[in-house]
């Protein structure tokens, strides 16, 4: 059903660029959407994919690149750690086959993050097991990068902050 | 990917619901949208499916019933013919994988066809196949109906109409 998926997103898309007309509204919405998708979709997940408690931030990542996108997107995007403190990554996309559709983004929507709607689905989710997380996309083959790059920064949990504090 | 899909498409139903108040709007917005689908989706199914052309308007919905949406939703309706003059047919859903996520449409969107871009899917993708056709729901479990039931009604063909009228 993946590319009844895509073309479905694709309406989404061009919905959302119909009701507003600032790109970063519609990058906002994206992304707020997607939130709650992940938000439900991480128990399909769990349920699904039977993988256990990860114990770092890097296998985390592995997890999504290598079982989540699978799963969901039918590719499996290459992970490299971006950060000496071991928080941050890059997941890289040769092929995205959410834009499989998209010839290019129009000249007025340059701004426009098609896929966005991806680093709420992973913000969602993450959050639903604890883990806070900044997830943005760094590069785009949209907008004429070599690769696409989503960046997922992990944030310090709370209860570290906290600790740190006492 | 059905469950991404399934909640991508609850969020398009949202966005409609907040852009639109009538529901008849909402209603002929996903038909809309489904037909635009529809028409590109063709080629990915008769590239994938290698379905040969039907020679009946009975064959052709058995295969939408039983390859299309096993290929796209993971179900298979059963079909039956409702008209005496072979070109009416019912697609009957025990389960609508497309509405797992929803509890019940709210009191104030009663008119709601929750899922019509599948009408609109339909109808766009028979076209590319030189068949017109009506595509609605009859039925709907989301309304308290015992079934989901997708009316399919094939018009004449027009040049069956302009050999009747010479």
């Amino acid at each position: 059903s993946r590319e009844l998926l895509v073309l479905t997103y694709g309406a989404l898309v061009a919905q959302l660029c119909k009701d507003y007309e600032k790109d970063e509204d519609v990058n906002t919405c994206l992304d707020r959407m997607g939130y709650g998708i992940g938000v439900r979709l991480i128990d399909d997940f769990l349920a699904r994919s039977a993988v256990k408690k990860c114990h770092s931030y890097s296998e985390t990542a592995d997890v999504i690149a290598q079982v989540a996108f699978k799963m969901y997107l039918g590719v499996t995007p290459s992970v490299s750690c971006s950060s000496a403190a071991g928080n941050e990554f890059s997941l890289i996309l040769d092929k995205n086959p959410l834009v499989d559709f998209v010839e290019e983004l129009p000249a007025e929507r340059a701004s426009l993050c098609y896929c966005n709607l991806l680093c709420g689905v992973i913000r969602g989710a993450l959050e639903m097991v604890h883990l806070a997380a900044e997830v943005t996309f760094l590069q785009d083959r949209l907008k004429g990068d070599a690769v696409t790059e989503i960046g997922i920064t992990f944030l310090r949990k709370a209860e570290d902050r906290k600790h740190k504090r006492n």
